[in-house]
């Protein structure tokens, strides 16, 4: 497969911004994000302090000492230009923004805080220019992802499904000797040494009516009891894996209440599969996992949204949940991931990543989904 | 040693937090970061979108369904009223304010995002109330550690101490296979065993001339080079520990410039917890160390600043740098970490936990500092 080259990459996602810029007759943005800054330019600077200025000619990266020479090294564009500010990052910004003739600066509202706002506005209010928070633009794009991101993922993703595959090849024996924690510790360690970066969030692993917790906080408890729920993922390339599988340390027998939610909820998730495509409508796609949990009488059990974008961030554009009127789009990336939890018993979730495909969805994982018990 | 009970001691920081909330004539109080409600409160709900409202008579908290249960179960004072909300926690809060006969009211703005503050603020107005954001009260509080905190940061360090001994008995051979980012999931590992809670942060684990960069992201590369710089630590009981060590592969003459490095960057940071009291202002302690490392021409290599409180979050108030005219008081915890970086050579950084006392400071770390290379 070939790709465009990483330049043509990063230039296109700037030509789009620009044009969204345009619509909403902005000249200037300015973008403190970090995930969204790399987007756009190619540098990562974590809490770096850094801010990117586009504007309808210019690229401006403004960043520290500290990021400075990885800032040089790692832009995607001879355009952009990477200047060095010593003090405060706010007033140098602003500082290169009274030059422009613009009156009114766009400045993205997803993360931004409070005084970061009022520091940019105050300063710019002494040049008579006015500062106006705009939503989830970049967002937007970075929801559709294009060849390069997909690869990303999809590695990401075949580095989980291996990490799994070792996890369930072990004894139930030997698994049952590990804490919760130092079973995501295991995971995490068997997804580095497949070539994944580390954990891309803070991994639920719960067993026995922990599961009942859908954001349970991992402890001492040792993983031997009947259900181990697993939720994890990694990261390539700055692209994140979500993952998650409910597994056994005994079979169950088929009448049991646990192995019957246990295939309520892989029912619901194959409906939901099924029905992912472009054109549906996000709430409509949670309503059919709803809908199939519902009718067994587990509909307050299943207490959080069918699933969720993923890409540099774990949790990013679309929300699939009932309020969400967004329509998928080719090449979006979702999780599916409905469960039903009973406090007292324990829960069941099971999640895939998918692809979303015009006439379906291509689902990132092989990961084993039928009730497994470990022997 | 026999402590206050855990209801006195919650009680104690809501009675001191409403103290200062009187001399800044404010009746009532918003609180949203997770860190400062579990400080006031008990209940820890990591981006839970929990709401605290303190006002001079009433504590009121709300949590949505997920955590009702937990807050119920973890709030410490008979007088903290627990609110099941439903849809939007800022209406239900905003709608709480509404009844009071205050006309404004404060809002913390530690980390307040801004559309948070205008949502809030554009309800208020509805009941002309204002809105006033203030700054670190409750960081200020928790700056200083009560004896509950000293020994939970105690136990942290504690086990941070055994995990480092344990490394640094492991044989060169053995350490030099690990790549970075395994080495420091082998440090996790060792930390949970331990008794840990996990990572208190994104570990610096960085081989050979990686340790250049203070913000170095550990990678695939194998530890088998001369320097080996660990930044790590662990969780105990909700409380962070943090420190860094710079070890070695192999021996390095006296003569090289990293041994000379090392112990030049030894001496500064015994010369800073030497002067580390309480009545020391934080820019005259950095000083002290950024002197010594300036006198032998490295002060430009010396980038950061000396260190930083430590207590439910890594990085906390006092901060000790230079611009900081913050005195320290007893019973503060902070860093001390000097460190110089050469690009393409390497760096070194020594990093202790001091509890600050009357006349002098307890080192929370046994560690090994003086030069170090594994057999």
């Amino acid at each position: 497969m070939s790709f465009p080259n990483d330049l043509e990459i990063f230039k296109n996602r700037r030509d789009l911004l620009r044009i969204e810029l345009n619509k909403r007759s902005f000249e200037e943005f300015i973008i403190l994000k970090s995930e969204n800054i790399y987007y756009l330019t190619g540098f990562y600077g974590k809490d770096s302090n850094s801010i990117l200025i586009i504007s309808i000619e210019k690229t401006v990266l403004l960043v520290n000492f500290i990021y400075y020479e990885d800032a040089l090294n790692s832009v995607k564009g001879s355009d952009i230009e990477v200047i060095l500010y010593e003090g405060n990052s706010i007033e140098r910004a602003a500082g290169l923004l009274d030059r422009s003739k613009s009156k009114k600066i766009a400045i993205e509202d997803s993360g931004l805080e409070y005084l970061t706002f009022l520091k940019f506005q105050e300063i710019l209010k002494r040049s008579k220019k006015s500062l106006i928070a705009i939503t989830g633009i970049i967002e937007a794009l970075r929801a559709v992802k294009d060849e390069t991101e997909l690869e990303y993922i999809r590695k990401a993703c075949q580095i989980t499904d291996l990490a799994f595959e070792k996890l369930i090849n072990t004894s139930s024996e030997k698994i049952s000797k590990f804490s919760e924690r130092l079973l995501g510790i295991e995971l995490e360690r068997l997804l580095i040494a497949g070539g994944g970066g580390g954990r891309s969030f803070d991994y639920v692993i719960a067993a026995g009516d922990g599961s009942s917790k859908p954001h349970y906080i991992s402890g001492l408890k040792k993983t031997g009891e009947d259900i181990l729920l697993m939720d994890f993922g990694t990261i390539y390339n700055r692209y994140c894996s979500d993952i998650t599988r409910t597994i056994f340390l005994k079979d169950l027998p088929g009448a049991s209440k646990i192995r019957q939610i246990y295939d309520i909820v892989l029912e619901a998730q194959l409906k939901a599969l099924e029905a992912c495509r472009a054109g549906i409508r996000c709430d409509e796609l949670d309503a059919i996992a709803r809908k199939h949990i519902e009718s067994y009488g587990y509909g307050k059990e299943f207490g959080h949204s069918l699933g969720h974008g993923v890409g540099l961030e774990v949790h990013e554009q679309p929300t699939l949940s009932c309020r969400s009127k967004t329509i998928l789009k080719e090449n979006m990336i979702v999780t599916i991931e409905p469960g039903i939890y009973m406090p007292g018993l324990g829960g069941v979730r099971i999640e895939d990543m998918v692809i979303v495909k015009k006439n379906g969805c291509e689902n990132l994982y092989k990961s084993k989904k039928d009730f497994t018990f470990l022997s």
